[in-house]
């Protein structure tokens, strides 16, 4: 089984079956993406009608493909792909990626037999088979991207930042759409994804089998999940488990708690949700984070990314801030998200009120003045809070529009965010792109959202909590 | 009254005292910044030690100024305020913004007492005094922007987009870093702010006689308010029953919810917050809407921006997407925000069915699937599913990535957004800045928050709520 899956997700020969030189369709598309990228193995085209397709030669079959093929991507209609698996299974093709659509969750009979047949045809070649009606996925490290999402296509900057040694993200979905949005919202963050990893009907291969062979890689420190059903309970039951024994997060969304987002993803991949409170209570029990938003996903990865090795101890916030006002703010949105903000202690507040004007205050939030942060920095603020016996994490306050006096404190800044307490960064202005690289290098997440900020803290807080009770 | 708050907020003549060539400090930054406008009134330096700074000449005292002063900045330290004030009232200077900081919020007894004169004094001579401890304002009709706030500095783009000759929007705040933090985050999401004006202490003028100006004067049409106090009861009664009457929503965050908000609040411009249970009352009964975060607030109020004049009739809304995966995400969302997502009626469910492949649905949500958006367009589907009797609103799920399939839709997309039901988008990508700005032009709010989104169709159901209990 986990060979096979290094079949699907790292091969060394892909068949593109269905690959085409018009780069308006998805057949088109998916080979320009794959191409787009220096994925170091061998990719061959399957056409009927073509000798070359985009600038690669062509086979017309898998089976004339001249040397074993790890993995077939199938983009073809979905009357054709039985016949199509059957023929990669007579040739040895060890996995397949369905990405058509029209089989259990376009409803009918039809649909629904065709589904069957693929189940039964990969079960009889034991091939592992993904999809169908998926997106695809890539595979940042092999430079790997069988999907037709433009989230991965002409992208402008590496997969993965490439100062990101640990703390790599995979997303796991049910959604080609939400799997992909996550990387493309998450990657102008420098957030460093492994996988996307889009599982559409799931009618061989289900998210957790997934999770389970990423976890024995270990090359995923924090899973994202899109999750419409869970199709094999005992299965979760046992990898949910498993990643909480070996401390990698499981952040979910799980759709449903409506009657339209049951009705949606009946029709989307013919997923019966089930009751959405018993899963509330079983992501709880294994110490599954669930998440409300896409952004609030990705923030929540973040933190987890850069401070999963450094739970906070307990749920005590150090607030530093230049706007007084944003501490107020932050404050109420730590409180509301299950934190508190203590008083800081006589000492670290005489250590603060050294470097702070008289019309600021040292007492939780800090409300550092800009003048203070121009003449002390974030960096020395931030220093004297975490010190504080009072907080077991903190969160500066500040504008990251401007690089330039972030520039400055990098090398200090760089410090802090190597000590045992978490410090998370959350700028109450729109961040400049040049900001966020040198707080992601210097090992900072940074937030937009005061809301996703505080949540974040509270989720390592209860994921700690929830390691502790295993 | 009113007279004097033109003074204020719509000078003719601007003495700035303090002003100073260093760019490094705030007395310098407010010129630069109020010189990096066009602003067609005059600006007067007042310096003691320069005879000329940035370029203008300048003056020894504020009655050495050649003409009648409108407006004076002060930007000198507190100790300095009271007779310098003094001086301006013996000038006819009908009003001042005083920026600096150290007045009752400093907490000691000096503090307080050197505010109480600003107020003998301001009432003395009539003078209409904002702050002290504000961070100065924009008037974006005016050019003008006597602030240091770097969030109206080398904007690069116009104060307000040029297309934009309603839905303006006025932040009143009594925080600087997060009044302007709404300009900083809402202009890249083309919201036309008519006003960014930050109240500081409040010594002598409050939120609320701010926004009875406003309403006076005509040119706002949704005010976002940054609270830690209400420090005049009545008048905000008065104020917001006005407000309401005459359909301008007021969408407020109001601090202190938590200990350390409260504590945070009267650290900052010694605002005692109250207790948050009134506080919530007292929002509801004036149909006041509490938003939870800078975006959440700057979101509510791109919605009201375009859709104001024209709320939903009910809380039924349809969905329309190109992924199936967030057609079943955001219906989860708008339930949980209080909205309905129903069936759509078998009308338009055929109108709809002839445009949808077998896999995608028409039933709300409508999952159209990618294809059919490539067919049929963005438009098209929006346009039959908010012909549906079923529906008061209509959100499209779309990928604002790319521009050029907005491009193409524009006409269509814009006669749709001049219909009678509110129609809003949401970008599962993250959207192109070109692709902002057209649906801008198009008549669309783009969110990216799916929460913010619902939250903003459910707190206009609500406004409309509340208007017609009035």
């Amino acid at each position: 089984m986990i060979a096979n899956l290094d079949a699907l997700l790292s091969p060394k020969t892909i068949a593109v079956v269905g690959a085409s030189p018009d780069l308006r369709i998805f057949r088109g598309r998916t080979l320009k993406v794959m191409l787009g990228h220096p994925y170091a193995g061998r990719i061959y085209p399957v056409s009927r009608s073509h000798a070359e397709v985009q600038g690669l030669r062509a086979y017309s079959s898998v089976a004339a493909i001249p040397e074993p093929v790890d993995l077939a991507i199938l983009i073809i209609p979905a009357e054709a792909v039985p016949d199509e698996l059957e023929r990669c299974g007579a040739a040895g093709v060890k996995a397949a990626m369905i990405l058509g659509s029209g089989f259990a969750e376009a409803g009918g009979e039809a649909g629904k037999a065709l589904q069957a047949r693929v189940v039964a045809i990969a079960e009889r070649h034991g091939i592992v088979v993904c999809g169908p009606n998926a997106e695809g996925y890539a595979n940042t490290a092999a430079a790997l991207c069988p999907t037709f999402s433009p989230a991965v296509d002409n992208l402008g900057v590496p997969l993965t930042p490439p100062w990101r040694t640990r703390g790599h993200v995979a997303v796991v979905a049910q959604s080609g759409g939400m799997g992909f949005s996550m990387f493309d919202r998450g990657r102008p963050k420098e957030l460093p994804f492994s996988y996307v990893i889009t599982t559409g009907n799931e009618a061989c291969l289900d998210c957790f089998a997934i999770v389970d062979h990423l976890l024995d890689e270990g090359k995923t420190d924090v899973f994202l999940l899109y999750l419409e059903t869970i199709r094999d309970l005992g299965r979760f039951e046992r990898v949910a488990a498993r990643a909480l024994a070996a401390g990698v997060p499981i952040i979910v969304v799980k759709i449903g708690t409506s009657e339209a987002g049951r009705r949606a993803s009946l029709a989307h991949t013919g997923a019966v949700t089930g009751d959405p409170a018993a899963y509330r209570a079983l992501f709880r029990r294994h110490g599954i984070i669930e998440a409300s938003d896409i952004d609030d996903m990705v923030d929540l990865a973040a933190a987890f990314s850069l401070f999963g090795d450094r739970l906070p101890a307990g749920n005590r916030i150090g607030i530093g801030s230049a706007s007084g006002g944003g501490g107020g703010w932050l404050a109420d949105a730590c409180v509301a998200a299950g934190l508190k903000v203590p008083l800081l202690d006589a000492p670290t507040r005489a250590l603060l009120d050294a470097r702070i004007p008289s019309y600021g205050s040292s007492q939780n939030p800090v409300d550092a003045t800009a003048q203070a942060i121009v003449q002390a920095g974030y960096a020395e603020l931030a220093r004297l809070i975490v010190g504080s016996p009072e907080v077991d994490a903190v969160i500066m306050i500040v504008s990251a529009r401007l690089t330039a006096s972030f520039e400055k404190e990098k090398d200090k800044l760089a410090a802090i965010a190597a000590g045992p307490k978490p410090v998370l960064l959350w700028s109450y202005t729109l961040p400049h792109a040049d900001t966020v690289r040198l707080l992601s290098q210097a090992g900072y997440p940074l937030f937009t959202s005061m809301q996703s900020c505080a949540r974040a803290l509270a989720a390592m807080v209860e994921y700690r909590a929830a390691r502790e009770r295993r």
